[in-house]
């Protein structure tokens, strides 16, 4: 399921600004220990090394947490953005001065397990509905500050992104619809301020709201908290006039019936808060054990 | 298990950082739809409601959300960090203009949520080894960018922090060993750089390797992946010769048999990157509808 | 035509780095002759003067420059955002230590001067589709670095906003339609991608290329240099079936005509490229001359 | 009238940190269009496009646009910083990716259009004064944060910059001349303060002024808002006492005049407030219609 | 010797970033033992008291780091930038949160030493030239990053700034003689370049470079590693045609005796590379054992 | 003394962004005199030469000075981190457009002539306690900004680093005694917080203070500002129960003593804060002279 050319998902510039940030946190002023302990001419080589199975996400952060540390490593992928993986598979492969090895490490397992852990979740609501049109979308459920390396590990899952922040999207929710005085009023204003390039969602949490939401023009109506049944009547009274995202602590177990129910989209915050690491490891090896 | 004056417990200048990056990522250049549907004049209140019960960390931050948006924004704190609730609890309440309470929800909510995830996890591992002198330790696979808030979820859990990156602890692991020529050249490296305000540690694998790091004078040893019984066994060798940290996958439920092995310290990597997000909501209302 | 509470149209935090940047730009280590010949208790007042007629944006960055080089400053706009002024109107009043507003005031009038200019020309162009209901709207051809200053003037003047950058809109060009190998592979490529709240705009040059993107679904066309009667048209065929953007080197005489053809949006890239900027000045007086 | 050797008029720091704001403001976290549209493998051409006439500036910073979107363009200017250019020249040549090319397009010309607009106006200025000693000088009345590049185009474009900023030249105006009580006490304090390699320049209203700036010892004069004929008289004055610049609303046919009435120094604010941008284009073929 | 309202003498803004850079240095995620010893509700009060006498420079620094780390610390000058002070001086006073001032303390001690050792020295070599009309000057040999706290330093103990950087004055050296083919060459270069508001400065090694220098128009001449009987023959031919820098090497002891040759500026980089820090402590009580 | 590897003894990342800072300060927008004398195709070799003896400290700074201003500068070290070199050595060659090399020359010998400085004061103090087991240290007392280079410089003395900050090392002081209640207080709660990897240090007055840090278990004691005979005596008392760092105002020629006493660290603030620069030039000739 792993693009063509989907190896660096994030822009270049981003995902070193996030790295360095990383680093900064873990290295500050120098890493104390390899700097005495390991002498500046050792080589080694390493494996990353999965004890888990799952869906690849974030080798490409994790290349660029060695770039950042040593020029002077060589990375070498093993396996593409969004390929499944079986436990004891090797992941990729660094080469290079021991001491950058060793300062680069945590930081960029830190990244590449969580980002996996994303992937892995996402592959399994999206399997749920595989037999369906329905898409899996994330959230704004992400952690403070990866959001766009999460996203990516969304994509790399096989599901789709929504807004990216609340700047790129127009999603009106109960909040918004009693500040505006109603779903008709807050679409007026959206509709008159909006960009001809975005589409309206509406959140609903019945089927009056509903109506009314699709009464005042809204391109897309999220249905919150809903059964799998009530989602059923929701579709059919909506015949097509916009399209549908069903929301709302929905367990992978559950995506399946939401999507048979005619759902176009279905969102779970829990694929960006509540996934669990994929276990990861670098095993390194001095550089003269080591038989290619 | 709260301490007094322990609700700002991360310098208020990185809390400042952190936050600022994490709106930015977020609002981007503004929360389109709240600035377009919420009329500008319009107050509302807000609280935050605990949907699961747990430990307490990371109001701080949420508060700084808030502040950052929007000045005027009043926050009264409900708890304290580290302080237990129940499902249901109220934990804060915001109130100010409705669109910038709107406008940081979620950043606030992405915050505190892990945070509280990772202080209710550390009390169920605190809780495991009451009975005992062990402390439960962190490590370094923290989130990218958010290691000292999630230090400072720890300690609102009861636990206690391990270094805080690679620049301010001295822990000598396999690969250094065996690049520095062996446990006591590596020892005998350190110790001719460390200032004198660091203890040094070692990772050992097994007996042999324990025996060399305690005659190389080894201030506090690390068993690796040891089971309870090993650890017994390797404590009685040690004899009050070093400190004793003991690592590797140790869940909850295991936690205890390990602390009354006689562990000085327990450490765990799933509490910073396997812990579940607690579930809590921030429910608006406008301010006419509010009655105190 | 100036909305309420739209007075400050541009979030803080945005405002505020910019006008950092441009104060760091002009006083670099500090205002040198002010400094020496001003003493440092001297206070003043000033008087913002329009010397032309325009329409007014940027009162907002104007007071930020003056709050961030001495927050002693007292500041006191007269107009709102987007309000109409004549030659001779005064804008705004500023008082405080003389030094701080002499170091203040050409930043602060470097932003006005220019972004009056954009309101003013915008207005024009408004003015000249006011009969229909027809949109001007904005292009990305803006001055590297002030885009949401500059968008927001679009606004003042009566305006509206196309996407803010690559990030937060569709928009489907000839090249991207050549690279994809053709509208229906790119329109596809893109659905399949975009988040639930994006409409997808396609440029065409022709009817033949219309129709086509008509067929594949395109939400919004926008119809690139073509005669008002080619606008018919091709509004004609359209049907109804989406949006119609007219672009193109519209003057603001050529506006009318376009906009009475039908065409939902009409955009113009002089709105940020080619616009005069508005002649403003303002007059110090020190403190004790001051009449009020 | 192009320098050898200046086609990097401004510091290689200064430029790629520009760029890098001017690409986050468009890009964002990426262009979605293109990197979804366009297959990462697809090189294309593209040539930039005079489609007026005019002089050349900030090929260098439209070069660093590519370089930092992509480091794989290959960078191919035609012309030098300073040349004259017809309608329909080609200025330079950009080949690459073709995703590439598409993302750093619209900020290439974004700077580009605008400094070659400043330097094709500073030509006519230039002209305007060929026949005499007179330099064209610029203002502080510059685009927020592009100080520096536009200073580049007033040279390109054979005009002479005045300070950078308030921080590096010592301009004695009216209200310096009233804090500081006269003419004389101003000039004192500033050559008390000044650094050695500074020469003072005051600027005066009338003859009166004019007489008491040159007794005190000023450098250089500013005339401002002066007819030719008042110039001249002023001139005859200073009897080669000061250096002379003459300020005020100068249109290009009028400076001529201005120059011939014998002053060292012509600035004009509208050089850079008031320019064209000049219409400029890139034209992008997909690699294999290139013919060389 | 101190100025009245001189006791901010660098832009606010400026020392902000420089006293956050080094805080950032000091406490890094937060002082562990303060924050740890020290309960967060304790108030003291400390003095700052001079173990040496001296000139005072940097109260305005040391008053920035208290703030930052803590807003609510109060803060007392009880002296003036540039006054002098004997041993056992109270320099300033803080109250506060006990914690915040300890936090605080190094880093305003770091600053404050050492600004006051700049001072001081000046001071030495102010005096030395009291009877002359010559005036000591700075030079470039200033610490990385300090530049602009120094040269208040040198104002404070009554010296002059010679320029800021190489941006802001311009002086031909040797290297920029022969590069340019010939100091008229030289000169002819930067006279065509400068904007009027500079005054060129050449340096002279010997009695004919000093010749070349005055005929093509050198405003300012510096003699560098000349004996005083040399400098007063140089002046005697310089004759009034441009003013006169010495510059080598020269200590406070022999001063007196190139200003009486005739010398204009006197420069000495010991000022700022060789100073000695000024012994102050803060002398901190908890707050019930303080009287007033 | 110099060890093998240490050439490059702080990381990479922390000393670009210093000197990136320091170019930032003395370059600001461009080095005007240089690239208007300097044409731009002009070679130059350079060599950085002792004008007095030493300890080399820094050429890893100054050889990135060179490679920020210009990437095509060719550096050579003559000598490594650690060396000592007599008066008239060569420590170091540049090459390269000689414009670079001017504008470089000033920021790289800044940071040269201070770091050598500190490295030379170091070694007179090591060298002072050869014959003894006892380490030099030095303290928190260094400049703004630049404490990991100086504290490598006093590695390369052939010192010790103690702690970097306040965020890295537990030193409990007396206001730390006085706030916490007790040594025994403050010592407690400092080992219940602080990590493995610490060891405790408590700074003491008299005899008194230090037997109750020792009951309470000190892993550290500062003896501070006590005679020889008091060190002697107090070194008898704790009968190896801590290690021992002695400190206050010790001069080099008193540290012999001190060391003999046994202390196992002496710590000296005038290490950073009272140094005297090493006199360095750089030495350029343009390239055509240039024999090799």
């Amino acid at each position: 399921m792993s693009r063509p050319g989907a190896d660096q998902p994030v822009d270049s510039r981003v995902v070193a600004r996030l790295v360095a940030l990383a680093l900064d946190e873990d290295l500050g002023p120098g890493d104390v220990t390899s700097n005495v302990c390991v002498p500046a001419g050792i080589e080694a080589v390493g494996e990353f090394l999965a004890k888990d199975s799952g869906v690849l996400s974030g080798l490409y952060v994790a290349a660029e947490c060695f770039r950042q540390v040593d020029p002077a490593v060589r990375w070498e992928p093993l396996l593409h953005e969004g390929d499944c993986f079986a436990e004891g598979s090797l992941l990729a492969r660094v080469e290079g001065p021991a001491r950058s090895l060793l300062s680069a490490e945590r930081v960029a397992l830190n990244f590449l397990q969580r980002l996996c852990g994303i992937a892995t979740l996402t592959r399994q609501y999206v399997q749920a509905v595989a037999a369906t049109q329905c898409r899996i979308l994330d959230t704004r459920k992400t952690t403070p500050g990866l959001r766009v390396l999460e996203k990516a590990a969304i994509r790399a899952g096989g599901g789709h992104n929504h807004r990216l922040g609340l700047y790129d999207g127009y999603l009106i929710k109960d909040n918004h619809i009693v500040a505006a005085g109603g779903v008709a009023a807050a679409l007026r204003a959206v509709r008159d301020f909006a960009p001809p390039t975005a589409a309206i969602e509406v959140e609903v949490q019945d089927l009056d709201q509903l109506e009314e939401a699709l009464v005042a023009g809204a391109d897309v109506v999220m249905l919150d908290n809903m059964s799998p049944a009530e989602v059923t009547e929701a579709i059919r009274r909506i015949g097509g006039r916009a399209r549908v995202e069903v929301s709302g602590s929905i367990t992978p177990e559950a995506a399946g019936e939401y999507a048979r129910a005619g759902a176009d989209f279905l969102s779970a915050g829990r694929l960006t808060h509540s996934f669990r690491a994929v276990d990861i490891s670098l095993e390194l090896r001095s550089h003269e054990d080591t038989v290619r």
